[in-house]
């Protein structure tokens, strides 16, 4: 999660909201990202989303079966369609989001998902640093 | 929808689940997609979200306020996010997915994201031609 936050620290100083994800197989990291949504100009460029491609691309299989990924905050519901779809086995993430954030505010809806696809979650590592940061990015926007 | 099942067989051909889609702005087709999950060995390269991708690309922008998405089968969980992240305004699919669609097939679920978003989704155009396109393409997998 370290590694994710220093991620996430690039996206902030490109003005972008910040978010990074590292995805981890056998203990090691085999991708590292961090959002650009407004720096590409693209709707998809979340962290998730670039580091699972990044992940796909480095073991030439869309299968991420073996994979974790940690990630600054709580995925949207395309992130976590994405983890779903790449059939990473873990996700952590350091804090929620409360507007946008689809696994631990959705709790209801998500059960029935998480269960078919017996994917394990896990909320709160890092969540103070990660928290900090997106408050301090969102008060400088706010300037 | 013609041209987003021409998209679809292009997946066809080269032995991806046969999906399509075509993302209009003031009646102008401003991008075109194929599933590519196979072909790529990429779990994000999903027709809905290529075309997304296209037309971010397109309009330099990551809104596409005033998009229709036109996609042969319907949407998962990933590209509706996808889908809602880039503001498109409205979804015309072909067909239901059972399995994996997320708009129709979890109605209860959505209605709330729906309202929230205020995005018009509507089904059936094409159906057969669609459904004709992915029952082929299971029947020679299963070959």
């Amino acid at each position: 999660m370290k590694l994710a936050l220093i991620e996430a620290n690039k996206s902030y100083i490109k003005d972008d909201v910040p978010v990074g994800a590292v995805i981890v197989k056998n203990d090691k990291v085999i991708a590292k990202a961090h959002n650009k949504k407004e720096k590409n100009k693209t709707a998809t460029h979340h962290a998730e989303i670039l580091a699972i491609e990044e992940a796909c691309k480095k073991l030439k299989s869309w299968h991420l079966d073996d994979c974790i990924l940690y990630v600054t905050l709580e995925p949207c519901l395309m992130c976590f369609g994405a983890i779903l779809e790449s059939r990473i086995k873990k996700i952590v993430y350091a804090t929620n989001s409360e507007k946008f954030g689809f696994v631990s505010s959705t709790n209801n809806i998500l059960k029935e998902i998480i269960n078919n696809y017996n994917i394990e979650i896990v909320e709160g590592l890092y969540k103070k640093e990660s928290q900090k940061l997106l408050s301090d990015f969102f008060k400088t926007k706010r300037k």
